[in-house]
């Protein structure tokens, strides 16, 4: 009884986290820096449109946070206990969510380099790869889901929490040839997790 | 049942978000650069009366986030179920949420441009009408909202949710003539919202 | 019922407020630009001895946070129904909360100006006024409370929530006098606070 | 029952601050100037590779933070009821918890120096002896745990409390040899929790 916590203290802690690193995806823009320059309505113009990369890498990595806060979600759905190791893998993960703010900023600076858009991938590989292992690690425990889960859910969530890993590898192998595409094919994300929802 | 999310989860994302962005928008004073000159008595009470349209575009825009939460509130008042469609709604309503910090540190710094006066109506826009497309979404599909809600109601909360689109509609209009008056006509949010309830 | 918010949320964002105010509160020794200068130890030790009177003020800044979250909770421990005035005040005593790093940040760096501690003053002032006035409000109104909280026990709130704008205008007055005298009494709220138990 | 605070809002107030405690740790990385100079992939591989020791200590102090949320969450499955000393108590706990991105920025920077291994150090040591004696203020006042709890489970945590502190002055005579490994050992702290469980 000692290590098994309430799960409700650990959703709110990553949720915090989730709100946090999706929030501070604005820091990209708010670096005032660049701003020292402006002084009139054209100067501002032409600077948010120089802005536009950074965009649409902010939106891409809040739909990416977004899809990690729903398999966070849909995982905890079913999880009712927790150990010291889950507890630590789940920390390991969000190590990896909490830099996302970091590697979208690179990224959004740096996007035509493939130093950018590999540190921008293996954060998100590595972050997918422990989503993945945290739900292995829970359905392979007895006791650890609520009883009326069956092999089939397991296996239906393992898949889905394959899709950022997957996508990821993808992405590295694009980098190659183009580091601007294969650091925005993440937009495909959420209709992947659509249509598994089928099944 | 495995779309069917507890939106409690959904409540404290978004609560988060909407306590960061509130807080995130004391950026604009904390930009230390115009304080490095700063060293007596004197000069720092006049950097600080300078400051006064970031601290009318703070208060504006604390009010007009605490105005969608209280609106993402009465939502969820009445939804008791959630599917994938409807998170991803609700996140693109948040991916402009988390910028209006962003969108009101440059509006307070060049308050007197159509550009940055655009940006900050276009966000606020953008933010509304997905807030307005959420409710009309959860109130059309049968089975999300909760039994008791008669058509009333939902047509009252439609109306609520279309307050801040229409503003904003009007706010770009005023901009051709006044950016300054155009931004800051927000401030009539709350008296509409407050009328709205009487009925 | 439309306007009867469940008080649950409410305390969610506030408390989301109240714990990155509290964290933003170090922002003032995350200034990097003063640390440029630095490259060995013994500059180091020099800087941050330096550095002192943020520590104080952070320190003081955070107490004071934490009396407000306290008042908060208590006035919430009564609360049951919230209506659309009520949230409004709570919002805007919110503005000021999350002003408290602002101004925390530039008594800490201008504390021997009158400036930058009236700033300080007043911020906690006005915040400390809103929540005597949130609970007023509150405990006016019928039916907004618990059934079993007799007079008594409001009286008793009403004073503990003027404690912090009593010292505040005690603060101003000796600013007059001493900047950073009257800038650091806050130190005694909690010990005020703590013998007003007793009754 | 004035004083008998809601133990949730204590844990939902304390998340909050862990969680952005964890996420502020990237500020570190987010320092724009050191960037200003990169221009092209190879010059952005250089800076990152030259960032690897933030990026250690960034990990290490992620473990660290979680290390004492899970403690937290231990403690407060345990006290059921909180009084004004507790309360205060946990806050100068969190004094130091929000401190902890300062200090890892710092060493992160200048973890060659004393200085900055003695800050980070000193920091952890204080919020973690904060933690021990919130454990035994809470553990020795009678009503305040939950009445299964017997003297063995608290002499368990008690111990599990004095992980932090006292590696912490371990670390701290070390680094009066090499600073570097001083504020490094913390990687120590979850075997050692781990281990402690089989007890």
């Amino acid at each position: 009884m000692n290590n098994e916590l309430k799960t409700a203290r650990v959703e709110t802690l990553c949720d915090g986290i989730f709100a946090i690193a999706m929030t501070l995806l604005i820091v990209g823009f708010a670096d005032m820096s660049q701003w020292a320059s402006v002084t009139d309505d054209e100067q501002l113009r032409k600077l948010l449109f120089s802005m536009w990369p950074d965009f649409v890498y902010y939106v891409q990595s809040f739909i990416i946070l977004g899809a990690f806060w729903i398999e966070h979600h849909h995982q905890f759905h079913y999880i009712k206990h927790t150990d010291l190791k889950l507890l630590f893998i789940n920390l390991f993960a969000f190590i990896f969510v909490a830099l996302i703010p970091v590697s979208t900023l690179i990224v959004g600076d740096y996007g035509h380099t493939r130093t950018a858009a590999f540190l921008f991938e293996i954060n998100l590989l590595f972050a997918g790869l422990l989503f993945y292992i945290h739900w292995r690690y829970a359905s392979g425990k007895s006791g650890m889901l609520s009883n009326d889960v069956d092999r089939k859910t397991i296996q239906f969530y393992s898949r889905k929490n394959l899709v950022i890993p997957i996508v990821s590898v993808i992405a590295i192998l694009i980098t190659f040839i183009s580091p601007q595409i294969g650091s925005s094919i993440y937009f495909i994300v959420p209709f992947i997790i659509a249509m598994q929802r089928g099944k």
